[in-house]
This record gives C-alpha cells, structure tokens and sequence, in this order.
C-alpha cells in the first residue's frame, strides 16, 4: 500500500487480477473440499488456508502496484480518508466487481461447473449480519492500524486475519462486498443466494466505517506525534 | 511492547479490544468447529489455526499502542519488574476482564447462543493444574526472553507458542486469567466450569512466576553486557 | 535468485537436489497420507502443508546458490528473459529432470515401494488442463513480480501460493514439467499416467509464457523509473 | 546460532530446557491427539503442527544462548567443524538428554499417565533406516545451509523442515538421538521401541556427516570469496 508509482490503467488491471485470483481461490478451494470429505469441519478448513495463503501472495505481490484492495469497501474507506478523485474510486471498484466475477468463472470452468450459476446456500437472520459487521470491522482495522504501525508485515497479517474470520464469524467471513457478489454466482461450498448479499454487503459497510471511526482515534496520538 | 506513547485511556481501550476479539476468536471458533464435525481432534484444530492466527494479528497491531499483554498475569509479570503505579496496572487488568466477557458475549451473539450462559465443562484435577502452570510459564517465558532477545517476532513467537501448547499442555494451554473467566460464561467447547476457573488460574500464577525468577537468572549477563 | 556466485556444476548440483527434496516431499507425503486415512481431502491437506513447507526450505537455502528454480519452465523462462546460453539453460533442466527421477526412487524406497513404477491415475481433460495453465501462470508470476518487488519474501511467497494451488486448481497444481514427469513413476496418491503428461506440460508451459507477457508490461513503468 | 554470550552452565540450561520442551510437545500432542480422534492421518497432523511450531519459538528464543541445537547429531556436526573442546560437546549432550526425559515425564505427567513407562511401537527396518538418514541429512544441511546463508530465518527454516520431515519420511522424521531416546519412555503415539533406537541413532549420524561433507563441498566457493 505505498505510494502508487503506475498508472490507473495499470492498477485496475492488477485490482481486477488480485481480487479474480481471489475468489478463483475461494470458489475453487470450497469446490475442491467438497468434492473430497463429508466432513463440514475439513471442507472449512480447506477453504481457510488456501485463502489465507493466497491473500498474503497477492497483497505481497500486488500491493505496490495498486495498494492491493481487491475490496470495495476497502477503497471506500481509503477513498474517504485520503479524499481520492471519484474516477479512482469507481475504476477500482468496477475492477474489483468485474475481476471477482471472472474469478467465478474461471474455478467453476477448471471444475467443469457452469461458468455463472445461482447460489442455493441461504445467509441470512440477525447472527450472520452482525458476524459480517464484525469480519469488516476486523478486517479494515488490520488494514488501518496496520499501515500505520506494521507495514512490512500486513500481507501477513490480513491472511492471518482472514485464517481467523473463516472461523469466528458466524458467517465465515465474506468482509468484501465484490466477493460477496462473485460468490452469489457459484452453487457450491461458498455460495451465498443472490437474494442474501445486500445484508451482508450493507453490514460490510457499516462494520468498516467503525473501523474507520475507532483507529483514527486510537492512533490520533500518534499521527501527531509523527507531524 | 516498545514505549507506550499513548494515554492510559487508549491503552486500555486497546488491552479491552485486544482481549475482547481474542476471546471472541476462541469461543467463536470453538462453537463453529463443534458444528461442523464430530472428530474432536478435528474440532481443536479448528480452534487452534485461528486462535494463533489472531494472536499474531492482534499483537502485531496493537503491540504498539499498549503492549499488547491481553493477559493478567502478563500485566502482573512485567508490573513486578517494571514496577509499574498500582494505578496503571489496575486498569489493564480491569479492561483486560471487562475486554474478556464482551468477546464471550459477541461471539455467542453472533452463533445465536445465549449472550452469556454457565459453562458445563469440568477441567479439574492435579495433571490439569500442572499443564496450566507449564502453560503459564512458557508463555511468560516466551515474552520476556522474545521481548529481550528476538522482539520483532515476538508476534509470531506468541503466537507459535499458542499453537503448541493447545495440543500439548493437557488443559489446552488456557495460560491466561481473563480469558480463563470470560471461557466460563459459554457452554461450548472453548468453555470451562466457573468454579474450576480458580485451579486454573492459580496454576497460571505460580507459572508465570517461576518464568519471571528462571528467565531472569538466564538474561543477567545478555543485560549486564548491554548496560 | 539473486548473481549466482558459484560454478555451474554447484549449481546443477543444488537444482538436482532441490528438484529432489521436493519430489520426494511430494510423493512421500502423499504414500504417507494414503496410508494414515481415507478421507480424500486429509490426504490432500498431508499432501499440501509439507509441500509448501519444504518449498519454503529449499528456496531459501539453495536460491542464493542456483536461483533455486527446481522447474524447467522457471529456467525456461528467465533463459527468455536474461538471455541465457543454451548451454547453461540445459544443464539446469537436465539435473532437474534428473533429480526428480530421484526423487521418486527415495521416496518409494523409505516407503518400501518399486523403486520406479508407472501411475495408473487418470489426469486429463480440458478442466484440468486449464488449471494447470492457471497453475503455470501463477507460479511463474508469483516469481517474476516477487523477485521484483518482494525479493526477501520469496521463498515464503512460492510456498503460501503452491498451498493455495494444491487446493484451487483442479489439477492440485502440478506447475512444474521436471515434478509432473517424476510423478509418473509412483503409482500413489500423487502420480499421473505417464500418457497424460504432455498435456500438463504443455499446459504449464503456456500459462508460463502468459505470465512473462502480462507481468512484463504491469512492471514496465517500475523498470523504467528504476533505470 | 551467533556467538554465545552467557557462561557454559546457562548454555546447558539452555539446552536442556529447549529439548525438554520440545520433547514435551512431540509426547504430549501425541497423546493429546491419539485422545482425541481414530484418524491416523489427523492424529499426525495434530503431532506435526505442535511440534513445527514450539520448534520455531524454541530456536528463536534460546538460539542466542546457547545456538539452540537441542540435538546430539547437531552438536556432533558443528564441534567436528569447529574443533570444540570435548568439555564443552559432552556438557551439551548430556543436558539434551537429561532434558529430553524430563520432557517425557512432564508431558506423561500432565495427560495422567506413568512418568516413564517402555514404548511398545515398533520402528525398524531397511526403509524406516534410509528414512531416518534421510531425515538426519536434511535437518543437518538445513542449519549448515540456513547458518551460512539465511541465518535469520533458521528458526522457521528448521520448523518448516519438520513439519515436512513428519510427512515424507517413512520414519516420520526422529532427527535427534536426544529426542529419539526420551520417545522409547512413553507407551503413546510417539514412542518408540527401546531396542529400535539404536538404528535409528545410527541412520541420523551417518546422515548428518553426509550433510557436512555435501554442504562444506557446495558452499566452499563462498567461503573463500568472503574471507
């Protein structure tokens, strides 16, 4: 996430190849353990660490190209607190939405699925919204404090981070409204019905303008010591 | 763990934070895990991955701020060396158990549980009681001789430490007072029978102690060396 | 993969044996596996995490003195790239291929297997071939933009993306034509009918050559500021 | 592995402790794990995990004490390649087994069972010996390699190694005379015959001399161009 030095073609470019090699991992894993257990607890388990360690290859790789959000509401929050032009601000999400899709595509194509199907898996009811008020909150205050105070290790840390949602959250941690909505398009272990993903998504947001609020004055302090 | 440069106010939030998300990560992966599967080495392994994932996260980002201790006898430990103010380390510790039953509260809230109910668990008993004193003293030791000897990995380190002793202290490596209480209000996996939380807790103490005493002895001349 | 600062016998040397270790970690992990369990994804999971370990380990032993490519189409690649003599570039592909081989043999002789046999496992199709395109691609841009950007990290780079490979693409990732060809030759979890290895190489060899092409022009503007 | 500051009775200290608490974790997440699940796989699974972890956390903590060998063959290796004083290696042997039985009582301690008892498992023949060479070879190229070469990450290196050591060895990677003899005293997951220790021994040694003869050969080159 350091000063971008590419241009915004580039980085919608490298947006859109992180967040689709994204949910390529998360469809594809989910597809993957459950064609091989029965086990709930092991098809969890084979999706969380292929994600995790997929997360801290592209974050490490892409994030001194375009800052590697590969999440809308990543950028929004960013985009609100460096005051970003708007044509950024959408560029980088329509790439995030357009890559997450392409993601889909491609795992459900190695699998020999259906290119885009509709989710079956119902998510939904009061326990899973705020679950996904908490993955967004956890997820953009790892990424705030950890700009500020942990930058060489933050490809670890939102790994590591994602490795924990998977399993503390109720609704295993979509925290990204642009792979909420790719994952609505696959039938498999990660799906989630079409219907589903405006609750998930607005606890997304909710959940990371917290994040937004809290650690701006967590390290107030610090900030002004540093000016 | 460097030199706080924030107000007592934000530390504590941060040792409240800190400990709240902790203990919601151990009680809420403990609930998944239990749902998922009927294997119970399957179910602590589930608790396991995102426990020392989080503990890396949450160490790495607000080790900065407070210390990252989490942890009572972490707190009592490094007050006795440092000789910290009554004051001060009354308040870590007040947040750190206040911190400690939120993160139960989030957690059964988010699976749909009672927002805080008795645990049924018993963990009692003498080979019990001397797993927790090794879980005590090894992550105490695992603090003071990283924060002396091997600091920028001192996340990871605890984390690590985290890791082994959930498969090989026979209790689970609880290793910490407030999340020992806070594990006392859910009846799930994670949970223990509030009154064996004393047997528990006083076994932390006595191992925390006799790492403060050992590590120290091994330490003299590394710090006489330095000053 | 930094100017090697060894004779080329050295480093033939080191890729033989790195291609080795790693086969034998793949072949030897899978007849592990195989044998502990019958659910297909343990299997997987014992297959995967040694892999990713032992890749981690070789990369950074043996890149400072070979580059550590343990993969023709890596060598085939950066020969691309950087111009390489023919000669240099055989030599490496030929120890690789005949560490492999070797491999092989050391694991089915710790297990008590034929030292050689031929797979009898089905793997073709057009599902897997582009997975193993999309493996051969990700490996190698994995190693272009890393050496790049985030040259420190790079062993840990390559194994977190192998862990996520094993599980995302349908193949479980063979991405590497010296490994595909030493997996012919145990007929366990991991092997491949020796007929259906020019398909996965060439596959691989095309994703590889994508990832040249794509990760050459997103670093461009990177190269030109640098020089 | 810098060089010791601390006086050769805390080194054996040091010693002892990182064995026996490495030993406490191989017996005792054995145990834990053979409680917990009938799955074999999963039973090593929960062995490997503990053990890789407490390996990285031991080494990084204790390593700038006493150069963290917890390891007979090891200290064999680098007193033959530093002409150590007979004083000295026997005062670190001794301390490594000394401190691996009390790691066996400790961990049979905590799980209730017999502080020492014979292990009935048996471990022999000619492809478990060629696995614990193979075993011993590799531990031992990984610290000369890791030492020359990439000595800050040599606690995760060595870690990582074992956690595919577990896997692609027949023998499930013993690598240490200490370790191997503190596992003939308990009748659990880990254990070992006592009458099969002496080939397993024999194999590490002759292991770890091959790894000092390969890797003084291919890292010589560098070693002339730094003095």
């Amino acid at each position: 996430m350091r000063e971008p030095q590419v241009d915004l073609g580039r980085q919608a470019v490298a947006e859109a190849l992180g967040t689709g090699l994204l949910v390529a991992v998360v469809v594809g894993s989910g597809i993957m353990a459950e064609r091989l257990t029965d086990d709930m607890a092991l098809m969890l388990l084979g999706n969380t660490l292929p994600t995790g360690a997929m997360l801290v290859v592209l974050i490490a790789l892409l994030g001194p190209l375009s800052g590697a959000h590969f999440n809308p509401v990543v950028t929004l929050v960013l985009a609100i607190r460096d005051r970003w032009a708007w044509r950024r601000g959408l560029a980088y999400i329509a790439s995030q939405v357009a890559g997450g899709l392409a993601g889909t595509m491609l795992a459900q194509a190695m699998f020999g699925a259906p290119l885009l199907e509709l989710a079956g898996q119902a998510r939904s009811g009061a326990g899973l919204w705020l679950a996904e008020g908490v993955a967004g909150f956890g997820l953009v205050a790892t990424i705030l404090v950890g700009s500020a105070l942990a930058r060489p290790a933050l490809p670890w840390l939102v790994g590591l981070y994602i490795v924990a949602g998977y399993w503390f959250t109720a609704s295993t941690c979509f925290a990204n409204p642009a792979v909420t909505l790719a994952r609505a398009f696959t039938d498999s272990f990660s799906g989630i019905r079409l219907g589903d993903t405006p609750g998930f998504i607005l606890a997304q947001i909710v959940g990371a303008l917290l994040a937004l609020a809290l650690t701006g004055w967590l390290l107030r302090p610090l900030e002004e010591q540093a000016s």
